[in-house]
């Protein structure tokens, strides 16, 4: 169904609730877990005709809007009139805010900026019996209560259908600049990341891709990366105009110090493009080695970054798997992008015995099996070997509280 | 009760909830609202001998800490390794982490850096039964179901006992420098505020002083403010060295363009703890007016500040009440500190007024009653009018969950 204003949404979840039948809210359906699919039948509430931004606020630098905006259409917006909505999952382009909502997303410029939790002030939710709840104020900061905006946001849809947000904005920083470093291990370039960290300095990016992303992204799209290097680092600074050659003098005498070759930097918008292009391609590169590609999202602390990466790669190499890593160094998040064919039993089985190794691998590390993507179905399983125990417990209880029939996406994030 | 560890804690909870006992979990007893004392009766906590920085760490940026952690000794401790933990309550000197956690406590640093909510990674806590929850995970980003470390922040130790906490650091800026300012009127100082922000500069503290707090620090802490004027605006600036120039500068320019007058920097550490001392000393001067003071904390969208603190000093007129008002431009968050003898029937009666008026006000500026010091019993009355009925509700249900006998801090928030 496609809602068209709240009322809408109210008389379907109303419905859903009296029949008890599921009921599963949908963006653009980017997301990567399962999560908003419909395994157990029921109705599917797409947002699509409700994507409105109803308004920006520059005073006050904030955003209201719909579920169904797409992200990146709301940078656009906020960033014409000199603000900054930080959060960019990779899909931002399709990407709904809603989905984010849910979800939790991040992205790369979390490092430095955070995720989407970091820029919600309030929220309209429509309950499971269709009344409607505010969770927040039009105010930048809030200490009446139980934070129950918090709940709502990578609840996947199990608590509450998100209506509305509004959003917390930035001022846009003056001016930002990519830079590109290879080195010969993704270990080293974490070494680096860290030195840099270590000197204060704070890029807004710290991304990378391992030896087989670039090989990979060189053999479909040939944009001129070195294939003998084993970790392409990725940072992008930002900040005052006046600061930015201080900040890429300093960071490349570090990188050049830690043993990084081939380093260069962008000094337009478009060579700053090219330069994220590689990266941006992974996934449609891996994509373009068998029928099908799944892409994970596990992380550690950072310095435990470089052991999961070497790991996660003799696993696939165990299984004979083959896999893209790339990820945000600085949050020591890692997405591994491994080409299949979804129809070759075999290979399925592999995969599956593959991931099972990366999430046990990334458990024993201290690390969790989603950063940014969520549970949904896939993750279901995995979810008590990386929350304590307890945890899922009390996420049963509150669910309960929220939504007494279960009508609310079920099956999702726990059974 | 003065627990040493974890498994005191535990014991000390089992017996409460066996017996039915409240108990009230106590730092260094800062808080504002009433949140931490014992009107029911009960056990206190206090958390004075669990108050071990139990680890730094460096690579990781992260620091893991006992409760009673006094904030300003966090502070200086990864400061001198050049690490940053923003959240910055004006008590910072004795309040402790634990119950920064609790109020879901901010600071100046606030409008730039954001509170205490956003440095919790994990909370280790003792719920009701004396079982312990981790609410998180040792890394940046964590999609993996319902945030329930964000249900603590801010539970004012109505829902379990946090013994240990996990936060999140950031590189410290490089340099910083504090500017004051003049003008005739707050509403004056905010409009070149918005105007500061508009040109997309992000000072991390935009703090300000009214007229009668300038008078009443002058008349006993003699600085030489100039008690002629309305309002004192208070701006700190930090990052790299190279912009702190251009920052001042711009904004310097901005202020002149913006009806200021007196403009003034620090160009030592010395010179900027000396302008930031008139703002410190304004509680402290204004208690010198009458045996007692009480400080609030009310807040709305900045676009509203300079109605609100204009009708915050006309309800203080009406009931012949003493009132310096301060409080965090950038935020839109104000403190009227309130002289008064409370043995004085009449005056205490007029407070009474004073403040439901306050709080009626900024409800109908859409605002909120807490920003940042929590409800306590004293706003638990006026909760209803300014968070969503079903709000309220939620979070009793919710609750009834973690605290099904209630034993955790009763009658603090609601009923």
């Amino acid at each position: 169904m496609f809602p068209e204003t709240i009322e809408d949404v109210q008389a379907i979840v109303r419905y859903a609730n009296k029949n008890r039948i599921p009921l599963i809210c949908r963006g653009a359906g980017t997301n990567l877990v399962g999560a908003c699919f419909c395994d157990q039948g029921g109705i599917i509430m797409c947002f699509s005709k409700m994507n409105k931004i109803i308004s920006v606020n520059r005073t006050d630098m904030t955003a209201t809007v719909q579920p169904g905006v797409v992200v990146g259409d709301l940078q656009k917006t906020v960033e014409d009139v000199g603000l900054f909505f930080p959060p960019d999952p990779s899909n931002l382009r399709v990407s709904t805010i809603g989905g984010a909502i849910a979800q939790s997303a991040g992205g790369a410029r979390t490092f430095k900026y955070g995720g989407i939790k970091d820029y919600i002030l309030d929220l309209k939710v429509v309950l499971s019996d269709g009344s409607i709840i505010q969770t927040g104020s039009n105010t930048i900061k809030n200490a009446t209560g139980y934070n129950l905006g918090q709940l709502f946001v990578g609840s996947e849809g199990t608590l509450g259908v998100v209506v509305e947000a509004l959003l917390k904005l930035i001022p846009k920083p003056e001016a930002s600049q990519v830079l590109m470093a290879y080195f010969n291990s993704i270990k080293e370039a974490a070494n680096s990341v860290n030195t840099i960290l270590q000197n204060r300095f704070m890029p807004s990016t710290l991304d990378f891709m391992d030896g087989n992303a670039i090989k990979t992204v060189e053999r479909f799209f040939n944009i001129g990366l070195n294939t003998e290097k084993d970790a392409l680092l990725i940072i992008e600074i930002d900040g005052f105009a006046c600061s930015i050659d201080y900040q890429r003098e300093s960071i490349i005498k570090i990188l050049n110090q830690s043993g990084a070759s081939g380093i260069r930097y962008s000094t337009t918008e478009e060579e700053a493009k090219k330069i994220w292009q590689g990266r941006r391609a992974s996934f449609a590169a891996t994509a373009k080695l068998k029928p099908d590609v799944l892409t994970d999202d596990v992380i550690v602390s950072r310095s435990n970054l470089g052991t999961l990466v070497k790991g996660i790669k003799n696993i696939c190499d165990k299984y004979n798997l083959l896999v893209s890593i790339v990820g945000h160094v600085g949050d020591g998040n890692v997405h591994p992008q491994i080409a299949l064919n979804l129809d070759d039993k075999e290979e399925y089985k592999n995969y599956k015995l593959a991931k099972n190794e990366i999430y046990k691998l990334t458990a024993s590390l201290g690390g969790i099996i989603s950063a940014e993507h969520g549970i949904g179905v896939e993750k279901k399983e995995f979810l008590p070997n990386v929350v304590h125990g307890l945890s899922v417990d009390f996420m049963r209880k509150i669910k309960k509280v929220f939504d007494p029939k279960g009508i609310l996406n079920p099956g999702k994030i726990f059974d």
